[in-house]
Protein backbone atom coordinates (compact mmCIF):
# COMPACT_ATOMS: atom_id res chain seq x y z
CA UNK A 1 0.00 0.00 0.00
CA UNK A 2 0.79 3.38 -0.62
CA UNK A 3 -0.23 6.39 1.79
CA UNK A 4 -0.25 9.76 0.01
CA UNK A 5 0.45 11.98 2.71
CA UNK A 6 1.63 15.42 4.14
CA UNK A 7 3.47 14.93 7.77
CA UNK A 8 1.46 17.76 9.02
CA UNK A 9 -2.15 16.72 7.60
CA UNK A 10 -4.57 15.67 10.51
CA UNK A 11 -6.63 13.14 7.82
CA UNK A 12 -3.34 11.90 7.01
CA UNK A 13 -2.42 11.58 10.76
CA UNK A 14 -5.36 9.49 11.39
CA UNK A 15 -4.88 6.91 8.99
CA UNK A 16 -1.38 6.36 9.89
CA UNK A 17 -2.28 5.70 13.27
CA UNK A 18 -4.96 3.32 11.76
CA UNK A 19 -2.59 1.09 9.77
CA UNK A 20 -0.36 1.32 12.40
CA UNK A 21 -2.51 0.08 14.76
CA UNK A 22 -3.66 -2.84 12.74
CA UNK A 23 0.24 -3.55 12.07
CA UNK A 24 0.25 -3.10 8.16
CA UNK A 25 3.09 -1.91 6.54
CA UNK A 26 2.83 1.37 3.97
CA UNK A 27 5.05 3.16 1.75
CA UNK A 28 5.39 6.77 2.69
CA UNK A 29 4.55 9.26 -0.60
CA UNK A 30 4.86 12.97 0.35
CA UNK A 31 2.54 15.73 -0.91
CA UNK A 32 3.57 18.26 0.24
CA UNK A 33 0.80 21.00 0.62
CA UNK A 34 2.64 24.70 0.63
CA UNK A 35 5.99 24.10 -1.62
CA UNK A 36 5.62 24.17 -5.27
CA UNK A 37 1.91 25.83 -4.82
CA UNK A 38 0.38 23.15 -3.04
CA UNK A 39 2.01 19.66 -5.07
CA UNK A 40 -1.78 18.52 -3.87
CA UNK A 41 -3.33 20.54 -6.32
CA UNK A 42 -1.09 19.55 -9.16
CA UNK A 43 -2.03 18.17 -12.39
CA UNK A 44 -0.96 14.26 -11.50
CA UNK A 45 -2.17 14.31 -7.60
CA UNK A 46 -5.68 15.64 -9.14
CA UNK A 47 -5.18 12.59 -11.52
CA UNK A 48 -4.90 10.25 -8.54
CA UNK A 49 -7.60 12.50 -6.33
CA UNK A 50 -9.88 15.43 -7.99
CA UNK A 51 -10.61 16.21 -4.43
CA UNK A 52 -6.97 17.90 -4.06
CA UNK A 53 -6.68 16.68 -0.55
CA UNK A 54 -4.59 14.35 1.47
CA UNK A 55 -4.69 11.39 2.61
CA UNK A 56 -5.24 9.04 -0.33
CA UNK A 57 -4.45 5.11 -0.03
CA UNK A 58 -3.49 2.96 -2.93
CA UNK A 59 -4.22 -0.55 -2.38
CA UNK A 60 -3.85 -2.83 -4.99
CA UNK A 61 -3.48 -0.39 -7.92
CA UNK A 62 -7.16 1.24 -6.42
CA UNK A 63 -7.24 4.45 -5.18
CA UNK A 64 -9.26 5.17 -1.95
CA UNK A 65 -9.76 8.74 -0.37
CA UNK A 66 -11.11 10.36 2.80
CA UNK A 67 -9.69 9.59 5.41
CA UNK A 68 -12.78 7.44 7.34
CA UNK A 69 -13.70 5.66 4.20
CA UNK A 70 -9.98 4.64 3.95
CA UNK A 71 -10.41 3.51 7.98
CA UNK A 72 -13.44 1.82 7.64
CA UNK A 73 -12.10 -0.31 4.28
CA UNK A 74 -8.77 -0.97 6.55
CA UNK A 75 -11.19 -2.11 9.14
CA UNK A 76 -13.40 -4.39 6.47
CA UNK A 77 -10.07 -6.06 5.10
CA UNK A 78 -7.97 -6.21 7.99
CA UNK A 79 -10.27 -6.83 10.95
CA UNK A 80 -7.95 -7.54 13.36
CA UNK A 81 -7.70 -5.71 15.88
CA UNK A 82 -10.59 -4.03 15.38
CA UNK A 83 -11.10 -0.07 15.62
CA UNK A 84 -15.00 -0.25 15.67
CA UNK A 85 -17.00 -2.20 18.55
CA UNK A 86 -19.02 -5.69 18.18
CA UNK A 87 -22.40 -4.06 18.55
CA UNK A 88 -24.76 -1.51 16.35
CA UNK A 89 -25.31 1.23 19.07
CA UNK A 90 -21.41 1.08 20.07
CA UNK A 91 -20.04 1.68 16.44
CA UNK A 92 -22.32 4.27 16.27
CA UNK A 93 -21.26 5.71 19.45
CA UNK A 94 -17.53 5.21 18.28
CA UNK A 95 -18.35 6.81 14.68
CA UNK A 96 -20.08 9.51 15.97
CA UNK A 97 -17.04 11.01 17.92
CA UNK A 98 -14.83 10.43 14.78
CA UNK A 99 -17.80 12.16 12.43
CA UNK A 100 -17.74 15.08 15.81
CA UNK A 101 -13.95 15.50 14.83
CA UNK A 102 -13.85 14.64 11.40
CA UNK A 103 -16.96 16.87 10.10
CA UNK A 104 -17.35 19.54 12.82
CA UNK A 105 -14.11 20.47 13.67
CA UNK A 106 -11.15 20.16 11.15
CA UNK A 107 -12.59 21.09 8.00
CA UNK A 108 -13.75 24.28 9.05
CA UNK A 109 -9.78 24.59 10.15
CA UNK A 110 -8.10 23.30 7.30
CA UNK A 111 -5.61 25.03 5.93
CA UNK A 112 -7.70 26.19 2.63
CA UNK A 113 -10.26 27.55 5.05
CA UNK A 114 -8.00 29.65 6.86
CA UNK A 115 -6.00 30.91 3.62
CA UNK A 116 -9.14 32.25 1.97
CA UNK A 117 -10.05 34.11 5.49
CA UNK A 118 -6.78 35.91 5.14
CA UNK A 119 -6.46 35.98 1.33
CA UNK A 120 -10.36 36.76 0.59
CA UNK A 121 -11.75 37.71 3.62
CA UNK A 122 -8.59 39.80 4.45
CA UNK A 123 -9.11 38.61 8.22
CA UNK A 124 -6.24 39.59 10.38
CA UNK A 125 -3.70 36.79 12.25
CA UNK A 126 -5.61 37.10 15.39
CA UNK A 127 -9.04 36.91 14.06
CA UNK A 128 -7.55 33.79 12.11
CA UNK A 129 -6.17 32.49 15.09
CA UNK A 130 -9.70 33.08 16.85
CA UNK A 131 -11.79 31.66 14.61
CA UNK A 132 -9.53 28.33 14.97
CA UNK A 133 -9.67 28.35 18.74
CA UNK A 134 -13.70 29.39 18.55
CA UNK A 135 -14.38 25.90 16.31
CA UNK A 136 -11.85 23.78 18.39
CA UNK A 137 -12.38 24.28 21.98
CA UNK A 138 -16.55 24.48 21.24
CA UNK A 139 -16.03 20.72 19.07
CA UNK A 140 -14.01 19.67 21.38
CA UNK A 141 -16.04 20.77 24.31
CA UNK A 142 -19.40 18.74 23.15
CA UNK A 143 -16.90 15.38 22.79
CA UNK A 144 -15.50 16.00 26.53
CA UNK A 145 -19.24 16.50 27.76
CA UNK A 146 -20.47 13.39 25.35
CA UNK A 147 -17.29 11.29 27.01
CA UNK A 148 -17.85 12.48 30.65
CA UNK A 149 -20.99 10.95 31.03
CA UNK A 150 -20.96 7.71 29.23
CA UNK A 151 -19.68 4.56 30.74
CA UNK A 152 -18.52 3.09 27.52
CA UNK A 153 -15.53 4.97 28.02
CA UNK A 154 -12.40 3.46 29.51
CA UNK A 155 -8.45 4.06 29.01
CA UNK A 156 -9.26 5.29 25.72
CA UNK A 157 -12.95 6.53 23.82
CA UNK A 158 -14.81 3.19 24.15
CA UNK A 159 -13.27 1.06 26.76
CA UNK A 160 -9.47 -0.30 27.07
CA UNK A 161 -8.29 -0.55 23.31
CA UNK A 162 -7.38 2.47 21.21
CA UNK A 163 -10.39 2.71 18.10
CA UNK A 164 -11.59 4.65 15.10
CA UNK A 165 -12.68 7.51 17.50
CA UNK A 166 -9.13 7.56 19.00
CA UNK A 167 -7.71 7.60 15.80
CA UNK A 168 -9.15 11.23 15.23
CA UNK A 169 -8.83 12.44 18.76
CA UNK A 170 -5.22 12.49 18.77
CA UNK A 171 -4.51 14.68 15.65
CA UNK A 172 -7.10 16.82 16.68
CA UNK A 173 -5.40 17.73 20.30
CA UNK A 174 -2.36 17.86 18.18
CA UNK A 175 -3.32 20.54 16.15
CA UNK A 176 -5.59 21.90 19.12
CA UNK A 177 -2.26 22.32 21.25
CA UNK A 178 0.07 23.54 18.34
CA UNK A 179 -2.91 26.48 18.18
CA UNK A 180 -2.79 27.21 21.69
CA UNK A 181 -6.52 26.34 22.25
CA UNK A 182 -7.58 26.19 25.58
CA UNK A 183 -8.15 22.13 26.93
CA UNK A 184 -8.05 23.19 30.37
CA UNK A 185 -11.78 22.02 30.73
CA UNK A 186 -11.25 18.59 28.78
CA UNK A 187 -9.54 16.03 31.45
CA UNK A 188 -11.23 13.05 30.01
CA UNK A 189 -9.83 14.23 26.51
CA UNK A 190 -6.52 14.90 27.76
CA UNK A 191 -6.19 11.95 29.98
CA UNK A 192 -7.33 9.60 26.63
CA UNK A 193 -4.86 11.57 24.60
CA UNK A 194 -2.21 10.94 27.32
CA UNK A 195 -2.93 6.58 27.16
CA UNK A 196 -2.63 6.95 23.14
CA UNK A 197 0.42 8.73 23.26
CA UNK A 198 2.33 5.71 25.37
CA UNK A 199 1.31 3.05 22.22
CA UNK A 200 3.94 2.90 19.36
CA UNK A 201 0.89 3.25 16.83
CA UNK A 202 0.32 6.89 17.92
CA UNK A 203 3.96 7.66 18.39
CA UNK A 204 4.83 6.61 14.95
CA UNK A 205 2.47 7.85 13.11
CA UNK A 206 3.26 11.79 14.68
CA UNK A 207 4.04 14.52 12.33
CA UNK A 208 7.72 14.30 13.49
CA UNK A 209 8.26 11.00 12.80
CA UNK A 210 7.52 11.01 8.96
CA UNK A 211 9.87 10.89 6.42
CA UNK A 212 8.66 14.29 4.89
CA UNK A 213 8.89 16.10 8.42
CA UNK A 214 10.51 19.27 8.40
CA UNK B 1 -37.93 5.90 16.15
CA UNK B 2 -37.68 9.76 17.13
CA UNK B 3 -36.28 12.12 14.49
CA UNK B 4 -34.83 15.30 16.23
CA UNK B 5 -35.10 17.31 12.92
CA UNK B 6 -35.61 20.66 11.59
CA UNK B 7 -36.74 20.72 8.05
CA UNK B 8 -34.15 23.01 6.44
CA UNK B 9 -31.59 20.77 8.26
CA UNK B 10 -29.45 19.13 5.15
CA UNK B 11 -28.16 16.48 8.01
CA UNK B 12 -31.62 15.56 9.00
CA UNK B 13 -32.54 15.64 5.45
CA UNK B 14 -29.90 12.89 4.83
CA UNK B 15 -30.98 10.69 7.84
CA UNK B 16 -35.24 11.37 6.33
CA UNK B 17 -34.12 9.83 2.98
CA UNK B 18 -32.41 6.96 4.36
CA UNK B 19 -34.93 6.05 7.00
CA UNK B 20 -37.52 6.55 3.67
CA UNK B 21 -35.29 3.78 2.07
CA UNK B 22 -35.21 1.58 3.74
CA UNK B 23 -39.04 2.00 4.90
CA UNK B 24 -38.92 2.66 8.45
CA UNK B 25 -41.16 4.71 9.91
CA UNK B 26 -40.39 7.50 12.70
CA UNK B 27 -41.69 10.41 14.52
CA UNK B 28 -40.56 13.94 13.67
CA UNK B 29 -39.19 15.75 16.84
CA UNK B 30 -38.88 19.45 15.23
CA UNK B 31 -36.03 21.33 16.61
CA UNK B 32 -36.49 25.07 15.25
CA UNK B 33 -32.62 26.01 14.81
CA UNK B 34 -33.43 29.92 14.90
CA UNK B 35 -36.93 30.34 17.02
CA UNK B 36 -35.97 31.10 20.97
CA UNK B 37 -32.60 31.69 20.19
CA UNK B 38 -31.98 28.16 18.75
CA UNK B 39 -33.67 25.54 20.45
CA UNK B 40 -30.80 23.23 19.89
CA UNK B 41 -28.95 25.11 22.15
CA UNK B 42 -31.29 24.84 25.27
CA UNK B 43 -30.25 22.71 28.02
CA UNK B 44 -33.07 20.13 27.40
CA UNK B 45 -31.80 19.12 23.98
CA UNK B 46 -28.02 19.72 25.19
CA UNK B 47 -29.10 17.02 27.59
CA UNK B 48 -29.78 14.58 24.77
CA UNK B 49 -26.76 15.60 22.66
CA UNK B 50 -23.99 17.80 23.54
CA UNK B 51 -22.61 18.83 20.61
CA UNK B 52 -26.30 20.70 20.24
CA UNK B 53 -26.43 19.94 16.61
CA UNK B 54 -29.37 18.35 14.57
CA UNK B 55 -30.24 15.44 13.90
CA UNK B 56 -30.31 12.85 16.57
CA UNK B 57 -32.13 9.70 16.30
CA UNK B 58 -33.94 7.97 19.52
CA UNK B 59 -34.06 4.26 18.83
CA UNK B 60 -34.93 1.93 21.67
CA UNK B 61 -34.02 4.67 24.23
CA UNK B 62 -30.58 5.14 22.82
CA UNK B 63 -29.36 8.41 21.32
CA UNK B 64 -27.63 8.19 18.49
CA UNK B 65 -25.86 11.38 16.79
CA UNK B 66 -23.94 12.85 13.90
CA UNK B 67 -26.17 11.56 10.70
CA UNK B 68 -23.42 9.70 8.58
CA UNK B 69 -22.67 7.47 12.04
CA UNK B 70 -26.58 7.39 12.20
CA UNK B 71 -27.23 6.21 8.60
CA UNK B 72 -24.25 3.65 9.18
CA UNK B 73 -26.39 2.31 12.02
CA UNK B 74 -29.54 2.11 10.51
CA UNK B 75 -27.21 0.07 7.57
CA UNK B 76 -26.29 -2.34 10.20
CA UNK B 77 -29.53 -2.57 11.94
CA UNK B 78 -31.68 -2.68 9.07
CA UNK B 79 -29.61 -4.18 6.01
CA UNK B 80 -32.04 -4.13 2.98
CA UNK B 81 -32.13 -2.39 1.05
CA UNK B 82 -28.57 -1.81 1.27
CA UNK B 83 -27.47 1.51 1.58
CA UNK B 84 -24.11 0.64 0.67
CA UNK B 85 -22.32 -1.88 -1.82
CA UNK B 86 -20.99 -5.61 -1.40
CA UNK B 87 -17.06 -4.96 -1.83
CA UNK B 88 -15.53 -3.14 0.48
CA UNK B 89 -13.51 -1.07 -2.45
CA UNK B 90 -16.52 -0.66 -3.60
CA UNK B 91 -18.07 0.43 -0.20
CA UNK B 92 -15.23 2.81 0.38
CA UNK B 93 -15.95 4.34 -3.12
CA UNK B 94 -19.51 5.16 -2.14
CA UNK B 95 -18.58 6.45 1.17
CA UNK B 96 -15.68 8.54 0.26
CA UNK B 97 -18.40 10.92 -1.89
CA UNK B 98 -20.50 10.91 1.01
CA UNK B 99 -17.94 12.43 3.36
CA UNK B 100 -16.56 14.75 0.91
CA UNK B 101 -19.77 16.07 1.01
CA UNK B 102 -20.17 15.53 5.43
CA UNK B 103 -16.66 17.14 6.14
CA UNK B 104 -15.58 19.39 2.70
CA UNK B 105 -18.95 21.34 1.66
CA UNK B 106 -21.31 20.95 4.32
CA UNK B 107 -19.65 21.40 7.65
CA UNK B 108 -17.94 24.99 6.06
CA UNK B 109 -21.46 26.36 4.69
CA UNK B 110 -23.47 25.57 8.06
CA UNK B 111 -25.52 28.37 10.03
CA UNK B 112 -23.28 28.47 12.62
CA UNK B 113 -20.19 29.16 10.44
CA UNK B 114 -21.85 31.52 8.47
CA UNK B 115 -23.35 33.63 11.59
CA UNK B 116 -19.91 33.51 12.81
CA UNK B 117 -18.45 35.10 9.14
CA UNK B 118 -21.57 38.06 9.94
CA UNK B 119 -21.09 38.47 13.66
CA UNK B 120 -17.92 38.24 14.71
CA UNK B 121 -15.50 38.87 11.50
CA UNK B 122 -17.88 41.77 10.15
CA UNK B 123 -18.37 40.12 6.78
CA UNK B 124 -20.72 41.50 4.40
CA UNK B 125 -23.91 39.68 2.90
CA UNK B 126 -22.15 39.60 -0.79
CA UNK B 127 -18.99 38.26 1.21
CA UNK B 128 -20.92 35.48 2.82
CA UNK B 129 -22.63 34.02 0.01
CA UNK B 130 -18.96 34.39 -2.20
CA UNK B 131 -17.71 32.28 0.65
CA UNK B 132 -21.17 29.61 0.45
CA UNK B 133 -20.84 29.31 -3.49
CA UNK B 134 -16.94 29.13 -3.12
CA UNK B 135 -16.92 25.73 -1.25
CA UNK B 136 -20.02 24.42 -2.20
CA UNK B 137 -18.78 24.65 -6.40
CA UNK B 138 -15.28 23.60 -5.07
CA UNK B 139 -16.51 20.74 -3.12
CA UNK B 140 -19.09 19.60 -6.26
CA UNK B 141 -16.76 20.21 -8.51
CA UNK B 142 -14.50 17.42 -7.44
CA UNK B 143 -17.25 15.12 -6.47
CA UNK B 144 -18.24 15.55 -10.77
CA UNK B 145 -14.47 14.80 -11.64
CA UNK B 146 -14.84 11.44 -9.70
CA UNK B 147 -18.48 10.56 -10.57
CA UNK B 148 -17.51 11.47 -14.20
CA UNK B 149 -15.02 9.06 -14.74
CA UNK B 150 -15.77 5.94 -12.59
CA UNK B 151 -17.43 3.28 -14.50
CA UNK B 152 -19.49 2.28 -11.38
CA UNK B 153 -21.35 5.36 -11.84
CA UNK B 154 -25.13 3.98 -12.82
CA UNK B 155 -28.79 6.10 -12.56
CA UNK B 156 -27.30 7.05 -9.07
CA UNK B 157 -23.72 7.61 -7.75
CA UNK B 158 -23.17 3.64 -7.41
CA UNK B 159 -25.19 1.55 -10.03
CA UNK B 160 -28.96 1.56 -10.18
CA UNK B 161 -29.99 2.23 -6.97
CA UNK B 162 -29.80 5.03 -3.99
CA UNK B 163 -27.11 4.20 -1.72
CA UNK B 164 -25.25 6.53 0.95
CA UNK B 165 -23.58 8.63 -1.51
CA UNK B 166 -27.12 9.92 -2.76
CA UNK B 167 -28.52 10.30 0.30
CA UNK B 168 -26.00 13.02 1.45
CA UNK B 169 -25.88 14.51 -2.56
CA UNK B 170 -29.54 15.48 -2.73
CA UNK B 171 -29.72 17.73 0.43
CA UNK B 172 -26.49 19.42 -0.55
CA UNK B 173 -27.80 19.86 -3.98
CA UNK B 174 -31.17 21.35 -2.52
CA UNK B 175 -28.55 23.79 -0.92
CA UNK B 176 -26.88 24.56 -3.62
CA UNK B 177 -29.40 25.76 -5.52
CA UNK B 178 -30.92 27.44 -3.18
CA UNK B 179 -27.83 29.62 -2.65
CA UNK B 180 -27.45 30.07 -6.70
CA UNK B 181 -24.32 28.18 -6.81
CA UNK B 182 -23.22 26.98 -10.34
CA UNK B 183 -24.02 23.86 -11.03
CA UNK B 184 -23.49 24.50 -15.31
CA UNK B 185 -20.66 21.93 -15.35
CA UNK B 186 -21.86 19.18 -13.12
CA UNK B 187 -24.11 17.34 -15.69
CA UNK B 188 -23.39 13.94 -14.02
CA UNK B 189 -24.27 15.31 -10.67
CA UNK B 190 -27.54 17.45 -11.96
CA UNK B 191 -28.20 13.98 -13.51
CA UNK B 192 -28.36 11.70 -10.14
CA UNK B 193 -30.20 14.26 -8.06
CA UNK B 194 -32.89 14.09 -11.22
CA UNK B 195 -33.19 10.47 -10.75
CA UNK B 196 -33.13 10.82 -7.01
CA UNK B 197 -36.22 13.44 -7.12
CA UNK B 198 -38.05 10.21 -9.34
CA UNK B 199 -38.54 8.64 -5.47
CA UNK B 200 -40.69 8.77 -3.05
CA UNK B 201 -38.07 8.22 -0.55
CA UNK B 202 -36.30 11.21 -1.94
CA UNK B 203 -39.54 13.72 -2.34
CA UNK B 204 -40.92 12.83 1.42
CA UNK B 205 -37.93 13.44 3.32
CA UNK B 206 -37.19 17.01 1.09
CA UNK B 207 -37.62 20.35 3.75
CA UNK B 208 -41.13 21.47 2.39
CA UNK B 209 -42.62 17.83 3.20
CA UNK B 210 -41.76 18.31 6.65
CA UNK B 211 -44.18 18.80 9.44
CA UNK B 212 -42.30 21.40 10.31
CA UNK B 213 -42.07 22.92 7.08
CA UNK B 214 -42.66 27.21 7.06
Amino acid sequence: MQLYTYFRSSASYRVRIALNLKGLSYESVPVHLLKHGGEQLSPDYRKLNPEALVPALVDDGMVLTQSMAIIEYLEETHPAPPLLPATPIDRAYVRAIAQAIACDIHPINNLRVLRYLVRELKVSEDDKNAWYRHWCQLGLAAIEATLARDPRVGKFCFGDTPMLADCLLVPQLFNAQRLNCDLSQMPTIMRINAACLQLDAFLNAAPDQQPDAE
